[in-house]
Parts: structure tokens; sequence; C-alpha cells
């Protein structure tokens, strides 16, 4: 199989795009220059702005200058943007200044993710009206293939709706991770989005297309590449192959067969899986530790400062190494002998190396002595311990105040993944209702890319006007809420 | 006929586009955010740009914003737009900024005149290749059909060539006035463009159109609305009317005449020029003088500050009865009598009231005792005063230092139309080359909106940077030189 292969199977399951006109409840402004004012869409959407423009009592004898602001949530409202001193772009935010020279209907020909517009009239040569304000919403969701789901918890409820409408809004032509930033397709966020996809919208296309895309990209000694671009043409190869994301892809594929008995897609991609997980056994240290050297594979783990990932990125090596191995053996395939070695050895590993017994965690010579939710829920995914034994480990560093905790809905993910391993359902509904109705409490219509309780400041690139508001990896509440009748 | 008519008559005569990719000489830029440059199309246009955006290394991981200005001048490029304070909407200004979200082609929506465009990268994730830079140029002129001329002075053969191409660039569904702005037909102004056009792309049927046009224009107590919106749909009657412009509407249509014999359109209109010349005839005083006092009927006659408008404007009265008398002769049309006399008894009106032969003046009690180039040269076109007297007065207001004199090329026209009416060739040839050739000096590919010779600040809208620096009043030398042989 070639990438040539790879791509037009990907090609073949482009997705159908759904569209939904929204129609706010805004009335018509007649407004001249310095006016402003606040479209409410009611819901946050992903899509495309028209308006009409139109005289009031005579032509409109010049151009009409807007600069038209879309915001994820309503405190963007009220950012100044000119402070911008974000390392990303400042061009991810979504702010256009456009001169209308014609009245009638006008469409703005970007694509925005907003629940709110706030138009600022800039330069208006007389009286003008601006009316008829509407929203194509896209999706390559089929909201009407939306499963039932009957959820008794009213917080839950809610929690489960807002994830739907998450996932709903970065199911485009891929995955997206976010709508508004960074568009593109990522190997972990698209393991989480699949996941609450089987459970909601079911659109195995999309994942297929996903899986293939990847199995198209450029990799660097068998790690994959952490995004790919689809559009306007396939790219992918630069700088980043997060070596626990390259093994999520594993994760990702395994999920597909399990939940589908999809054998030829499993068996066309099944070479990338081996290929990866061949190469982070070949990265394993002397002391049969998964370590990563090579520039630009460090693990992402989370957005989290000061994160040592040494013991979780094991953690990840070995719960790939689990699945996979559970995984084959549906299929009585040959190679479950060395991966089922394999998973041995490394929970022997992560035993000797990693896990210290007397303290009651997993804080080693490996992580500098760190201790964190981050190694302990990896470790336990990974199985290195289970029963009362992780439940006390997980408890406490969870109850440390000083511990280091996640900071993005992806590692409360993998969290609460963890409290469901080791039969802790009660907590894992509480860890949901805490974190993700946290959200929910500050208004959220989608689940943001990092949440910080009691941060809301908080920005992995030094700016949270340019953190995304509606991001792929937050959308789990749904897959556990609807697969464990949380 | 009614509005109905008039406006099928215009769609009937709606010109076809003529379009022609400009591709400048510049080079790819290699660019990152606060990188600038500047493109030189070589010549002014009207129409769209395009260009293409690329990644250099890797995928362009966000939106690419620029800043992109249009300029029809080079002083453009270096002005502050922030710094505006005109009367004008400062939307005239052609600046943008757009986000780039995709590597490829990409063609902003909106119509420009410019020769130069200046692109400062704003925002861009990482070095970007900008390239294949073009200029969709669009014009109703075709350019195939420009008539030769064959002109001996190399200075009037220069400002031929960019008379004419001031008359391409306005010709557009109708004849605008400036392609940067107003992007509007207006009467005075259709008129010159008409007499220069049937000495040089010959398109009749755009003259036809623009005439229909105005007749279905919303009027005022007889009296022509001074512009029309032709585009998204038909548009007139606001506040102005000028009365002068009205009666031009009627030199327009007798010109038209004269030029191509059309009886039909000439029948079709002239009850409009009825209704306009009796309307300015209701308005004479009580000594016979043409005066307006209603509201929004004030004539323009110049962008002059501080014009009395009084003795030129019943020159443009007589002017256009002069027109008429002339045009109606071919016709034997019984209303020659009724125009005759009124021009006569206008004349009479004139020599006692407006004229002060004492002093070789038109300064009088109507004026306020101003005395001013405008006044003289509508007394002599009108037909008040001929020969050497005529010639004498003209020349003495010319050359007296505290006179007032015109600041427009359109004002610059009729007073050249009056140097040839005395036959005054040479001097008029030489005042041709005096203005226009100033232009010319300045760089102008372009005849502009305005021109004080030196007073390149000066703007009848507060600030230079909103002037139209294509105009369609400027484009006139092409006229003379071409039917009198300069």
């Amino acid at each position: 199989m070639n990438k040539e292969y790879y791509l037009k199977k990907a090609d073949e399951n482009l997705p159908q795009i759904f569209e939904k006109t929204i129609v706010p409840q805004t009335e018509s402004h007649t407004v001249t220059s310095g006016a402003e004012f606040v479209i409410d869409l009611g819901n946050h959407y992903v899509g495309y702005f028209s308006f009409k423009m139109s005289y009031v009592d005579i032509y409109i004898d010049a151009p009409v200058r807007l600069k038209v602001r879309f915001c994820e949530t309503e405190r963007e409202l009220y950012d100044d943007f000119d402070a911008y001193k974000g390392g990303l772009c400042r061009s991810w935010l979504q702010e256009e200044i456009i001169n209308v020279d014609f009245p009638g209907f006008f469409t703005m020909p970007r694509r925005y993710a907003a629940r709110y517009i706030k138009i600022t009239v800039l330069n208006t040569p007389r009286k003008t009206l601006l009316s008829d304000f509407s929203f194509k919403a896209v999706t390559s969701a089929d909201t009407d293939k939306l499963k039932p789901a009957s959820i008794s918890d009213p917080l839950l409820a809610r929690i489960d709706k807002v994830a739907v409408n998450t996932l709903k809004n970065c199911m485009q032509r891929v995955f997206e991770d976010g709508p508004k930033r960074d568009r593109r397709l990522w190997t972990g966020d698209l393991r989480l989005e699949a996941l609450a996809n089987y459970y909601t919208f079911d659109n195995l296309a999309l994942v297929r297309r996903c899986l293939y895309l990847f199995a198209a990209a450029d990799n660097k000694d068998g790690i994959i590449h952490g995004y790919v671009y689809d559009y306007p043409e396939f790219f992918s190869g630069s700088y980043w192959f997060p070596a626990d994301y390259s093994l999520l892809y594993v994760c990702t594929l395994c999920n597909y067969y399990n939940f589908t008995g999809d054998g030829d897609t499993f068996a066309d991609l099944y070479s990338v899986a081996k290929m990866t997980m061949d190469a982070v056994y070949g990265m394993l240290d002397e002391n049969g530790i998964a370590t990563v050297t090579a520039k630009g594979m460090s693990p992402f783990i989370d957005w989290c400062p000061g994160l040592n990932k040494a013991a979780a990125f094991h953690g990840v090596y070995l719960y790939t190494l689990d699945l996979l191995v559970k995984t084959l053996e549906k299929q009585d395939a040959p190679d479950i002998v060395i991966y089922k070695e394999r998973l041995e050895e490394g929970r022997r590993a992560a035993h000797t190396h990693l896990y210290n017994k007397g303290n009651g965690n997993f804080a080693s010579t490996y992580t500098n002595g760190q201790n964190s939710v981050h190694s302990t829920v990896w470790m336990l995914l990974g199985g290195v311990i289970g029963g009362d034994e992780a439940s006390d480990v997980l408890h406490k560093v969870l109850g440390t105040p000083d511990s280091i905790k996640p900071f993005t809905p992806y590692m409360h993910h993998y969290t609460v993944e963890a409290l469901m391993k080791i039969g802790l359902k009660d907590e894992a509904r509480e860890y949901i209702k805490h974190i993700w109705g946290g959200m929910i409490e500050l208004g959220a219509d989608t689940f943001y890319e990092v949440y910080v309780p009691g941060d809301p400041e908080f920005s992995p690139y030094r700016d949270r006007m340019v953190n995304s508001m509606c991001h792929a990896w937050s959308c789990t509440p749904a897959y556990f809420i609807r697969k464990y009748n949380l």
C-alpha cells in the first residue's frame, strides 16, 4: 500500500457537508458611523455569515466599512485584540474589516466558529440599515442520525448536549481539533472524537477517512506525523511527531475495528500500526522503558507547564499494546504473541523502574521524582497496577494539593478512563460533573481546549484570546455518559 | 414615455465589459510578518487583483493576514490613512485587511482603481511566498476600436494618451465620474466624457444608455437629478439637482444628435430636455437672469472656494439655448422660435445686468462685484459678447493675478472651449499644455479630479487623500486635440 492508495481511500470517504441556516432573533439595526451591536446565534455554530445592507432614506453613496468579530464565547466580545501577545499567529483571532460596496445581500467568504457576532460600523456615509442576519452552519455530522440517549441526571444531560455540539462543530471534511483554531486533523484529537462519534453521530466513513489520511502522512523513523491538512491539498510532514499521538493512532484503528468489525480497513492499515509499535519498541532504553530521544518526537500528554512525561509516555505504550493485543485476539493474528510478550515486559519494567510502591506513587528517577496525575493515570491505563492498589494510588494523587493535575479536557478524559478502568464509576461521574460541569457553569455552548478550574486566564499560548473554545478533544463526556449509562 | 420605458432602453444599451489581464514585472516575494512591498502595474487600471500564496518549507498553519493598499498615484503609497480628516466617507480610501486561509490563488472580490499595489504582511505564522500577481483590468471601452490620431507635438501626444486612458478607465457600465470615487454617473461629467468618446472609442450605445438613465431619474420641478446609480438597482433622487448640470444634459443630447444623426433617440428624450429648459425659463428673475432659489438646485460650475456662480449659471443657460437652437434648426422643429427668442432675451439681459462694459469684465451686483474666469468663460460661451471684445475680456481675467481661476479640469475644459470659440486656437493649445501638461509633469497616468497649479494639496473635501486621481471630466484634451487638430 502506498500514499496514493491511502489518499484515494481517504477521498472515497469524503463526507457530505450538511448545511443549516440559523436565523438569529436579532432585529434590524439602523446605524451610523461608530454604531456597534451584537448578534447572538443562540448557540455555537461553524459556518458562514450573511446579512443585508439597505439604504434608509437615500442611497448609500460610499462603501460601508464594518469591523466584524466572531466570538465563540461572550467574553471575547470585550477583548482587546490589539493587545494580543500570544505565541500563535494573531490571524487566528476572528475579526475582519470589510467594505461593502452595494446595497443587497452580502456573504462573508471565510468560515468562522461563533455564537456571538459583533458588528462595529467604522464608516458609513449616512444612515444604513443592516438586517436579515443569517449564519449557514456546516458540519459533516448528520444531526438526524444522532443516537438518542436517556440521561436522568440533569447536569449530565446538559454536559452530553454540549459535548455533542462540540463534536458536531468539529466534524467537517475531517475531524478537526478546533473549528476556530487549528482546523486540522490531529492524531490525538481524532482518537477521542472517533470514540464520541460511535455513540452519537456514528459517521464511520469519516473515521475511515481520517485513518487513511494519517496512513498517507510522512512519518519519521516509524512515528506518524502529529497532524495533516487535507485542503486545498494533502500536506503532512513538518517537525512535530508526538510519539504518544502516534501510538494513539494504533488505538484509534483498534477501536474502529472493535466497533465496526471492518476487517478490510484494519488489514489495509495494520502495517502502519505495526510500524509505529516497532518504532517505539526500538526506542526502549536499557531498562525496557519507552523513551524518545529524537528531536520532534516528544510526547504531548497535556498542556501542563513543567510536566515530566516519561512515565506517562511509557503508560501510553502499554495501554496501546494492551488494546492491540485484545484486538488481535479477536482475529487470531499471529503477531499476538510478540505484543503480549512486549506488554508483559513493559509492565514489569514499569513496576521496577517507574513505580514507587513504598510511597504509593509513580515518582521515580525517570520523572525526576515528580508525582503527577498524568503519570498515575497512564500507568493505571497501562495496567501496571490494578485493583485496590490502583484505586489508592489514584485517590492519593488526585487528593494531594501540590501534585500536578490535568490542564486539558484531553487529559481529563484519560483520568476518567482510568477511574472507569478500576471500577470507580461514581467517582468518574462526579469527575465529569466537576470538570465539564465547571465549563457549563461558565456558560459553555461547546467545551474548551483548556480548562483549569479557577484559572480562566490559562493559555498554553501565552494569551487566552487565542484559545480554542470548541475543541474536539473535550467532547468525550458524550462517550462516557452514553457508553456506561452514567 | 415613462420611467420603465427609459430603463428598458438603458438596459438594451448595457455595454460589453472587456477584460485584460495585466501581469506586472514584480518578482515573487518570500515574506515574514512585517514585510512590505509594492507592485507597479506600469499604468493606471481599473479592475480586480489576484495573487498566489504558497508555503515555502512547511505548510502555512494559520491564516496569513495582509494589508493591501491600492494607489492611483505613487504618493498615496506613503499616505497615513489613519490621519484622514476629509468630509467624504473614509471608506473611499482603497485599503483592505484580508485573511488568506489556504495556499493557492486568491482573488480580492472588490474592484479597485490603481497603478500601485502595496502589500504589508501583518501576520504570517512562518515564511510565505507571494507570487503570480495579476490584475484583471475592466472597461467598456473597446481599445481595438480606438480611433487613430496623428499628433505632432510630443507633449500633446502624451496628454492625449493620458486623456484616453482616463476616459477608458471611467467607461464601465456607465460613464463613471471616477473609478476610485464616486463610481457613479453624473450629468456634468457625462457631457464631457461623451464628447471625448466620439473622437476616441466611439461607444455610442454607452452614451445612449446614460441619456436614458437620466431620463428615468426623479426630477425636481423640472430639474434633473445630478447623478444616478445603475447597480445593483437603479436609484436617483436624493438632494442635489445642480441646475447647470441639468442644462448640460440638454447639451449632451444635442451633441449626441449632432454627432450621430439618431433622430429616434433625440425624439425619445426631447421632452426631458424641454422640461429642463422650461424649468430654468420659469426661474428667470425680473431682469430675465437665470436664477435658482430652490434648495438643492445650486449650480456646480467648479470646486472653487468662494466662487459666485450667478453669471456663470446664466451663461450655461445661454450656451444651452444656443446649442439647442442649432440642433433644432437641423430638424426644422417648430420650437426653434421659442428658444431663439429666449436666447436673444437672455443675451440682452446679460449685457444689461451682468456685463460691466466700462471695466471690461463680468463683475456686477449679481456677483457681488466678483470677477472670475468662470463668469467670463460662461458669458462668452453664452455668446453675450464676441470677437475682439470677448478676447480682451478673457485675456484680462486670465491675466489678473487676483481674479478667481478654475480649480478643476472640468472648468478648465470650458475655458479651453471659450478660447476656441473666439478663435484663439494657439492659446487654447498652450492652455492645455499648461494645465494638463502640469499633471503630466507630476507623473499622471490619468488626469485628476482637481488640479490647481502650485497647490497639490488642494481638495474640495478637506483631505487630498480622498481626491479622485482618474476623473472623467479631465479627459477632454483628447476631444480638443483630435477634433481641432491641435
